[in-house]
């Protein structure tokens, strides 16, 4: 019997398909590396994600599970083959509870339809990965997933009270719970969140939800240099302001947007920053006209400030835009969301221009400022050519060291995935990896679940 | 030679003591349980954690770690003997980086001390465990400690970017890194923080600051039962309102908190609510204002606002003297905190009033109703008489139980301990149980890290 046809007697024949079309759709995310696995499993229940599971744990077969495949870094390739365990037909949302302000939701559900719903109720997801309007809920889990709010809100970990999850022998483990603060034994629901699929499958998670801040409010600036910008975001803070979001852009990134979306959207200076307010109307109100004031005193040369949802949304619609308008200059864009103290922020800006004339490829850095997750683009031009292709990675191991020296992260929410995986030794000791592989062994003693990423030579 | 004399060939005799009194000052916690350890350790420094679990590792001797002493359930109570690990000794701050927004702090810095350096530099370490002035960042993060302001600001955990911990082997490992987000690996981080000493000993925590908040203000109102005022919390959050904290309490602890203090010092009403804001000073200004209108209408019988620190600390004197109050009754307070889903907090607070009548003892709830994070006092008169215990013990089996079917949490932010052990095997399934044991065995595989607790018979 073949794989294909062995799955089919313990799981129904509509869920197993080896496919040409289903496998290729199965073989990678939006990172560059696919690997076709044998078989794909579309779980539409536990059951099915434990049958699976058990089947390829007494069968010695590698098993990747994957979300809705949004990821940055080919988390979800199968680098050994074997069953793609998708959960992307999960997606039932269970559950909504507006006095105990948790969601219980399916992996498959995607982030932006959980938002969605919860608003509707007066509640509010935080989490809002740039993707969200396509990646799930299960993706964000396995990679702690950030975005532009983070810097108030904390990452995905902050909002998982509890989880439902399929180990590799296919035993099915409720962790946490449904409470907001839980103090029962170790954190294991926080040992699954971030772990890219190599400890578990999370098949139901328990979420937390807050009221929904009545009104937003946002303001852009536009500062000379990303020094002078860098300023500005240490006044913000040194003034007790904790924005929802703060965001900053270099001269590349502004250029390429201005080229794609035409010259007049966006002010004159070499960087910007956006950020943005939420909670009272009359409270935000006053911050807003506080900060214009503040930056404007130190040296921000267009201020503009939004209120209300629609020219909030406005303001980050041209931020959005970043990501496309670099990509429609032709180039292909290797984002690598690095992460240093936040008092390196602009060093990192800088060394990332230092890069661009070290090795020849222009260099976009946007992002969140406040957190030090400062998404550099690499902007290669034939990035096939091979020799192209090795002067960008020796572009990405000078910025991986020279993060690494500042106290940096590799990734601040991507994973590592394969991706990464080159510089992973270098951004950890040699008694966390092996810690790494107690816990890895401890969880899935065959090696199977997700192999050949960052703990596999 | 006798283990005082092993210990003293490896590490400096003055950081070990085997003298009665030391002995019995690390027998136990803020709980009933003591024991005496065999020997005291007192490092001083991160090598004499790793030479003491070294020798203990190789010898096969018990060793339980802690910090100040101040935990509330028993967990460095030396349950099997052997060696007491205090780290107290080590109270340095290495660092705070106004830049970064890090701490660097050694694992017996107070909390307390803490957070008055930070707020020197205008920096803001939220977490706010009840015992700050007494209690140590150690014990914080071997707990994942709470406190009131958790409701907006979230646990310990939140604050916790990266850890020095020496494994029981004497390994001593780094985890996560001084960036606000990181993603590389596995959450060793937070496998850590709540462990309750049972996975390794925490010798350097870096943690994350925020901006200090310019102003606080907080708002006391009254109201007729616990269900009128819970009715109130929910006007709160539909109203899109999250305060940092947001506390309750019941009828027996106000009438003790009279008795205590002087009936003038309290309003009338069998249920108080005291919340508190922060953020700028004109933004919260309006808030309060706001929320005295919206419980007004909400049928608050009385309501005080304070504003700026002075007035606002006036109000949280009178809410920290609850448990001051109710001790100086006479009667023995078992204090329990419970946690179940915020929907549920009036159910609990009369289901805590019932077992009074079915148990015979007066019962005081109050604690952090935004969490549904309640403390359940059950107040026993003769509690060392064994009827009484008894009559306790039984009481606190129908709380749990209760709790459980809800839900809810056995512990919100004390940790299991010694006094939540009798109950660890009723909050947690088998499997989680099995997972639990899985990884004390890949960190600590002969199981001489705190022994005697939760997962052990």
């Amino acid at each position: 019997m073949t794989l294909t046809e062995q799955l089919r007697t313990i799981l129904p024949a509509e869920v197993v398909s080896d496919d040409t079309a289903v496998l290729a759709a199965h073989a990678g995310d939006k990172w560059f590396a696919a690997q076709s696995p044998a078989v794909v499993v579309q779980a539409e229940s536990t059951a099915h994600v434990a049958a699976t599971l058990r089947f390829a744990h007494e069968h010695g077969i590698p098993v990747t599970p994957r979300g809705a495949g949004y990821g940055y870094v080919g988390g979800v390739v199968p680098a050994r083959g074997g069953i793609a365990l998708s959960v992307a037909r999960m997606r039932t949302i269970r559950e909504i509870h507006p006095q105990d302000f948790v969601a219980v939701v399916e992996p498959g559900v995607i982030t932006g339809e959980l938002q969605a719903a919860a608003r509707a109720l007066g509640l509010f997801y935080p989490p809002d990965p740039a993707s969200l309007k396509n990646c799930s809920l299960g993706g964000n889990i396995a990679t702690n997933a950030g975005g532009p709010r983070c810097l108030k809100y904390g990452v995905t970990r902050n909002y998982v009270l509890g989880l439902e999850v399929v180990l590799m022998d296919g035993t099915v483990v409720r962790t946490g719970g449904r409470t907001h603060k839980n103090k029962t034994g170790f954190d294991l629901t926080g040992l699954f969140v971030g772990s890219e699929g190599m400890l578990g499958v999370v098949t139901e998670a328990t979420l937390k939800l807050l009221p929904h801040p009545p009104a937003r409010a946002a303001l852009a600036a536009a500062f000379v240099d990303v020094r002078a910008a860098a300023l500005g975001v240490e006044a913000i803070f040194a003034g007790g302001h904790l924005p929802a979001a703060l965001e900053i852009a270099d001269a590349f990134t502004l250029r390429a947007a201005r080229a794609h979306l035409g010259a007049g959207r966006l002010p004159a200076g070499d960087a910007h920053i956006l950020l943005e307010l939420d909670g009272q109307p009359a409270a935000i109100q006053h911050e807003l006209e506080a900060l214009a004031e503040l930056l404007r005193g130190r040296g921000a040369q267009h201020v503009r400030t939004a209120f209300g949802d629609a020219e909030v949304e406005e303001l980050w619609a041209l931020r959005r835009a970043f990501s496309e308008s670099l990509k429609a200059s032709g180039l292909t864009k290797l984002n690598e969301d690095v992460t240093v103290p936040r008092g390196r922020v602009v060093d990192l800006m800088e060394f990332a221009a230092e890069l661009e004339r070290r090795h020849g490829h222009a260099v976009a850095s946007f992002g969140h400022a406040g957190d030090g997750n400062i998404h550099v683009n690499i902007m290669a031009a034939n990035y096939q050519d091979p020799v192209v292709h090795a002067q960008v990675e020796a572009g990405l191991d000078d910025l991986f060291r020279q993060v690494i020296a500042w106290g940096g992260a590799i990734t601040g929410e991507h994973g590592i995935g394969l991706a990464k995986k080159r510089w992973w030794r270098q951004a950890v000791s040699p008694e966390n990896h092996a810690l790494h592989l107690a816990v890895k062994q401890a969880l899935d003693p065959k090696g199977l679940l997700n192999p050949g990423k960052f703990l596999d030579p």
